[in-house]
């Protein structure tokens, strides 16, 4: 490729995953009624999207049914009310769902490919739980999916421990392992280190390297753009960067930027318009001073949200000084 | 300098430039009062920011002073009512203001710098004033001043016209060239192509080279960093990233990315808690859908302003229809 102005042309295997259902109903515990999942669904066909994951497949046993949604299960009937006899060759849109290492019943709970939606199982994992999540990768194989690896808050993992897990996971069968920005504490020389140690540590084995950013410090959108000019082929976002604390990558963005004309802004524009809008003015998200600062601490942003869940949510000098002394 | 990981080390000669009351100004007419500005003045000290731009120094021929506040003129008496008999060398912090080229009665209302607490003029130009930006950097600099010089909505300049005007700024008195990318529209490939550009015709000036990043597309931080890492050592950001339509570079955000021990993080939460946050109960700023789209179009965010000061200003879908088919 020219080098002229390369930031006009495009990767045709570049795809991009919609995580909103997932990732953003840590908001609300998958509360989501099936007209909101509906319009992400369409939403995502209609702008050419790749993936849609459409929630969790985490075990009923550890999470009661009366206090989350269907999509923290993802049970068979539950999609199929939502996108009926989905067909991912007609649409252009595979289906995925995300399994947690330690929180998912996979062994009983995932059927075979053939007789589900889902195209693809993501397993998330916390790098200690590695060996799980590679029996998980195998399983999930063997059951017809695509597979990929999300190793979550890589930005606290140290050096041989990240060498390690991508050293065992390079032998899976997972198609793409996962940069997974939990804290949203990177910034972009240290996603082209990791990026660089990933490509490295899995050079020949076929896989593709994936980005999921955090918002905490306004950086997910520009953090998944270096991932992909470092040559990232697959793309987490959400709607309206929808998700926990200060969100992801917002979709919109994310399209925006892209240059392959399969992509269509438009009906993310509208499907933001009539769903996602209406939705934040019960569920609050997005970077605030309180997720800059577990963002620059590399912290997980639970104090934050606890503090913004409090009596005095806009003292962000009294977080600071609890939060700063607390490290 | 190592490679081990950069981003924990930093470049003393790496200056910060805060323009919350310039820029955010045009947010309000610069109607400020004196203690909102004297809060920011004393933020800068304890937090150990290089440079305030205290505003404007426009004409009040074309501008009137029933409508517009001190700040858009920057009369000597009115910034001694807030700075007092402002010491640079003991606070470390310079004061600047800007001087518009077409907007200035440059030649009778810069008064010589050893009468003055300023010590720097910036002078803002677009593309085509730039013979006239060439005077006012030399009369300034004569005056005793530090001169910049920020070239305006260079998204939107050709080529050839860019390289003309640094070959044309090359000679002149002017310590710093500042890239300033006003209808936030560039992405992260294009800051290093411009960079690029002014490092190699500014070569062996001993100019600097500045940044100064508008937060359309949620990249103000972003490409503020980028431009730091390729070498810039001037860059300008607000508080909350306080501006006109999608705002700046967020202050907080920069300092907290920085290093250098000299910046201090608290006196900037304190001040965003105190004065910042109140004023954003009556002044909206921050990146929104209408925003994303006038930044990844490269057009002036003025669309979406009067859009956003509309009867319907959260019809986004409606916006994009109207501004797309206006392109």
């Amino acid at each position: 490729m020219s080098d002229k102005a390369p930031w006009i042309t495009y990767r045709p295997e570049l795809k991009v995953l919609d995580c909103t259902v997932r990732d953003g109903g840590l908001m609300n515990d998958h509360q989501f009624d099936d007209t909101f999942v509906k319009a992400v669904y369409q939403t995502c066909i209609d702008a050419g999207i790749d993936y849609m994951e459409i929630g969790y497949k985490n075990s009923d046993k550890q999470f009661s049914r009366d206090q989350f949604g269907a999509w923290k299960f993802c049970d068979e009937e539950d999609m199929r009310r939502v996108v009926g006899g989905h067909d991912a060759d007609n649409t252009g849109l595979k289906l995925t769902a995300m399994a947690d290492a330690g929180k998912s019943d996979w062994k009983t709970q995932i059927i075979p490919a053939d007789q589900s939606v889902l195209s693809m199982i993501r397993v998330a994992c916390y790098v200690h739980q590695i060996p799980e999540a590679i029996d998980m990768l195998h399983h999930c194989h063997e059951m017809g999916y695509e597979t990929a690896c999300n190793i979550m808050a890589i930005s606290g993992v140290q050096e041989p421990e990240i060498d390690q897990a991508l050293e065992v996971l390079a032998p899976t069968p997972a198609q793409v392992i996962v940069i997974v920005d939990s804290f949203g504490s990177l910034y972009r020389e240290q996603i082209d280190y990791l990026y660089r140690k990933y490509e490295k540590a899995l050079e020949g084995t076929g896989k593709e390297i994936g980005i999921h950013a955090h918002n905490n410090m306004q950086l997910a959108f520009a953090n998944t753009i270096e991932a992909i000019i470092l040559g990232c082929n697959r793309a987490d976002s959400t709607l309206d960067g929808f998700g926990r604390g200060a969100g992801n990558c917002p979709t919109e963005l994310l399209i925006g930027f892209l240059k392959n004309p399969k992509f269509k802004l438009k009906p993310i524009i509208d499907m933001l318009q009539q769903h996602v809008l209406p939705l934040k003015k019960n569920v609050d998200w997005g970077p605030n001073i309180a997720y800059n600062l577990t963002g620059k601490y590399n912290r997980h942003p639970r104090s934050a949200m606890q503090w913004l869940a409090g009596e005095t949510p806009e003292d962000y000098t009294a977080f600071y000084d609890q939060f700063v002394s607390d490290i």
